[in-house]
């Protein structure tokens, strides 16, 4: 059995530590946060601490916290040749500390506290420079879902970059659409169909085959209609931007 | 029972005769196209007509062809005073030849011809002029669909305009992912459970609640690796003006 620390509690170590106590309770041994946080009453049977000069023991340590602090932080850690990982997307394995023997776990998905999360089909991304941690962190990784992949820095920060097109920005676009709507009080259920069905196709199709609407069909009249509709404002840029990369992907 | 002749086999034409025939083949009486179509075993029992002046006396008339060619197809009907519709999203109701009686009955989703559809979720956005047309339409939404609404040109073509958001932009987002990764070797099958959880969640927590990324937090250090790695392409572009109206909403 691996014994864990969590160093952190972001919405990934957060959903991590949730899934993986539900699991093997005796595998999360110790979650370090620098405040206090209120586990749930389940969770608050695992140890806690806010002092990192009282971490455990451990086989491996998942940082969890915002990309931006993730390196000073593992400078900070009093461990020396302990295998200590990230989980950011973003974040190279070379950020990390070189006191420990370093790796990531990015389990390639968007997370809310609010929301439950079921890790079998997320891809969980890993990475490490010895042969004996990799397949620590793939036995992990197997643990938790169907789908281990072992992907190095620069992949995962292409992946990352196109994960906040299909994520992120799709949201924003989810948000616009919602705006459109409930400016003219007509209700965003109405799209949930649409929304599904979209998200659904590109899993047998590819997104490219399935393009359609008034800018794949060079249809000037609708586009005028939509600008008129959307008159000046920010939306308005959006949609000329996206319409002018459409027509300029299918030539038209 | 309402008897339907379907004028054109676009893609919601193509669905509608598919669905209507199966519940109920008696209802389905003529299907007409300008040129020669194949339907399949089963519809090839549809009779079929490329000669306008042929065209049967029926309950009602279904225009499915493209949007810019609604108007001036309605006007060489040989029909008068009947109740003729079209499928579309962004056409007035108007735009209808006033010979005949004028209706909408527009299935909000995106339909290809490769791929079956289920009507029974799809909001179907009816409208019409006269009462007994609004029920006749109604009734046969109802025969396909749990979600009936009425809904006049002007709301039509804000619901439409939002489904261009959400569905065909969307889509042109989940293409660039795709292009990311395959120019890296990376499958796109890695992103499907991102994408399904994007557009999952927003069923129960609208869009502005669960954004996240790097323009939502204002991480700079991010967005500019993420621009690093895109050069100064096209989709460059639409990552900046995207962030910069995400950074705008969230004022960061």
């Amino acid at each position: 059995m691996t014994t864990i620390v969590f160093l952190g509690f972001g919405n990934v170590n957060f959903h991590l530590i949730n899934t993986l106590y539900k699991h093997n309770k005796d595998s999360v041994i110790q979650v370090y946060n620098r405040s206090e946080i209120n586990l749930n009453k389940e969770l608050s049977k695992i140890p806690f601490t806010t002092d990192l000069s009282k971490i455990k023991e451990a086989d491996l340590y998942i940082i969890g916290i915002p990309d931006d602090a993730i390196a000073a932080f593992s400078e900070t850690l009093p461990l020396k040749n302990k295998l200590v990982v990230h989980t950011s997307g973003s974040v190279s394995m070379e950020a990390l500390s070189k006191r420990n023997r370093k790796g990531v776990f990015y389990p390639l998905q968007t997370f809310s506290k609010n929301r439950e999360v079921n890790f079998n089909t997320i891809p969980i991304c890993i990475e490490a420079k010895e042969e004996a941690d990799l397949e620590l962190l793939t036995n992990l990784g197997n643990s938790l879902s169907e789908k281990v992949v072992e992907i190095d820095s620069d992949e995962r920060s292409k992946l990352h970059l196109a994960a906040v097109f299909v994520n992120n920005f799709v949201n924003h676009l989810y948000a616009i659409g919602d705006d459109i709507l409930g400016n003219n009080e007509l209700s965003f259920d109405l799209l949930h169909p649409l929304i599904e069905e979209t998200a659904s196709k590109v899993k047998t199709l590819s997104p490219s085959e399935v393009q359609t609407g008034p800018a794949r069909r060079g249809d000037q009249k609708t586009i005028e209609k939509h600008l008129h509709l959307l008159k000046e404002g920010p939306e308005s840029e959006l949609y000329q931007q996206l319409t002018e990369s459409l027509m300029k992907k299918f030539d038209r």
